[in-house]
């Protein structure tokens, strides 16, 4: 079979493999889409060398069928669709014994970790399993991992029906978050300076607004009759939209924290204290979250075919990425039984 | 009667000015002591010059009796032992609308935005004042305004009995927040530069580590089995603190900011990220974190004779911000009866 690894050096390399069959409790996968994010660029990109065994199979937003069954395997058969929730956690930490399994200290995030999904097959443990209704495209159905990080995100700021938030950034993440909040019954303003992904935003029925020619903090003043926001979601990873991000939130409001800021950013801490700020981080996803997931793209609430913007056989995943860098993607998927 | 005034250019004068009787609705307080802090002493050196109205009756922690009571005062007498909770807010705007008036968009801080304490007389609205027992000495009922402070901070952090919680810095809000979260059923540590302040601090009974000399976060790993402490209160608004304190808290831990850092501060947001923290803003107090301070100083919980380092008489007020100045002072009071 073949699989897609990085090797190092900014390149990624499809190569023949042997198929292992699946050990004890663990299930065998015919892999049907991975689609590619910001992380695995950083990782192709060597940022993350210190994590990962080289060569590396990477990939973890992926949907697939059941295509053998270990030893042990109990409730799965052949040929059920599946995605992963690709979290290995080591059930012992202070993080796990607290009930936060999904940010364990140890946590092993599968695809970067340890081996992801671009390949033809691939052995999982059942615990990560997350069934799939037979109705959900398998395309579509790449996407449950993405759209399970919004759901965690709009959860963990606790969003409510008829809230307002502001999404600062309107990439993959960002789009994705302002769905689910607004599906979580908030209105949603989406702040982003790239002009076609402004355009992409409004097409889904979002207002957007430009951090590059809009005074933001009027306009969300203008917005809020003079409070502030509810919530605001920090997906931008920049650190000017940090610091102006909590002049935008209304006394006691929540500003999540999604984007990784590789660096310290400046944080306006007055503000902070001034309105009694909640300033929350916000990582992966949990089982439930998943779920939620799931039923959002079954059920048309994610635009997923606007989202979507390129699928390459796996052959060609190299072309993928570079999609990605150029930035005008949203959503490039890899056919991973497609060897062109 | 004398007034001590801020006149501006670093400077606080005493004058003799007019006693007016109460308008209706306030009463007239006979000032028995008055407390200097950080805002005082930041205030003095021109750092609110934009805020206040020169000549400047400045002071907010207080305590004194009822000397005359107004037209239309209910349930007051003239004799009762009061202190003040000096916020007046407006009522009307989002905040307020929202529950929190105590960070009412329009606040009024009595003692900073309409005058204050440091005098022989001193008319209050009703509605702002808080009862002492009559067993409260005067001198320590002075400190129920500091205190409510460290009550509302640690109400903030939602600290249960049994967790653990790390005070970075150990001035005067600092121990009494200690204080606060050890009455709270915690186990605290604090961390403080100075090193007569850390012997004031161990003197109280609590472990003091030195960042100057202890690896901080190695410490709290230990002192915590692994896991990083529940809460971490960042009370010295030094830069390098807020930098490290990310790195202090557990999974899902809270960070409080309860020092004022007038310059954005780098934070460390990966951090913030990949534990999941919740960084908190803390400001001033609401009518029961008052309620609460005044039974802990009736009930000895805080040991307001070692806090209380000093005291001055009113026209002798401008030594007691010299001693704030000096750095070595925790709780100067000005005796605001006596004119030496």
């Amino acid at each position: 079979m073949h699989a897609a690894r990085y090797v190092g050096n900014h390149t990624i390399a499809v190569a023949e493999v042997p198929v292992a069959p699946p050990p004890p409790g663990q299930v065998q996968l015919d892999v049907a889409y991975t689609g590619i994010c910001g992380t695995d660029l950083h990782l192709l990109h060597g940022a993350m060398d210190a994590r990962v065994t080289l060569p590396a199979v990477i990939g973890h937003e992926m949907s697939g069928r059941i295509a053998a069954v270990g030893e042990g395997v109990a409730g799965w058969a052949v040929g059920d669709p599946v995605t992963v929730m690709p979290l290995a956690w080591c059930g012992a930490c202070p993080a796990c014994a607290a009930g936060h399994q999904h940010i364990c200290q140890n946590l092993d995030f599968i695809g970067i970790d340890s081996p992801g999904s671009l390949q033809n097959r691939w052995n999982v443990p059942q615990e990560v399993l997350v069934r799939l209704p037979g109705s959900l495209p398998l395309d579509r159905a790449a996407l449950v991992e993405p759209v399970a990080v919004s759901v965690h995100d709009v959860r963990r700021a606790d969003l409510r029906p008829g809230e307002k938030a502001v999404v600062v950034g309107g990439g993959p993440i960002g789009v994705l978050i302002a769905v689910a909040a607004r599906h979580a019954g908030a209105e949603v303003v989406v702040a982003e300076v790239d002009p076609e992904r402004r355009a992409m935003v409004a097409g889904l029925g979002f207002d957007v607004l430009d951090p590059g020619a809009d005074d933001l903090v009027a306009r969300v003043t203008e917005w809020t009759a003079g409070a502030g926001a509810d919530v605001v979601f920090e997906v931008s990873g920049a650190a000017a939209a940090v610091l102006g991000a909590t002049s935008l939130a209304r006394v006691r409001g929540r500003l999540v924290i999604v984007a990784i800021h590789p660096q310290p950013r400046p944080v306006d801490l007055k503000q902070v204290f001034w309105r009694e700020l909640t300033v929350l981080g916000a990582r992966v996803y949990e089982r439930r979250d998943f779920e939620t997931a799931v039923t959002m793209l079954a059920d048309g609430v994610v635009p997923a075919d606007r989202l979507i913007t390129g699928t390459v056989p796996l052959t060609r995943v190299a072309d993928a990425f570079d999609q990605l860098s150029a930035g005008q993607a949203m959503k490039v998927l890899v056919d991973c039984q497609e060897v062109a």
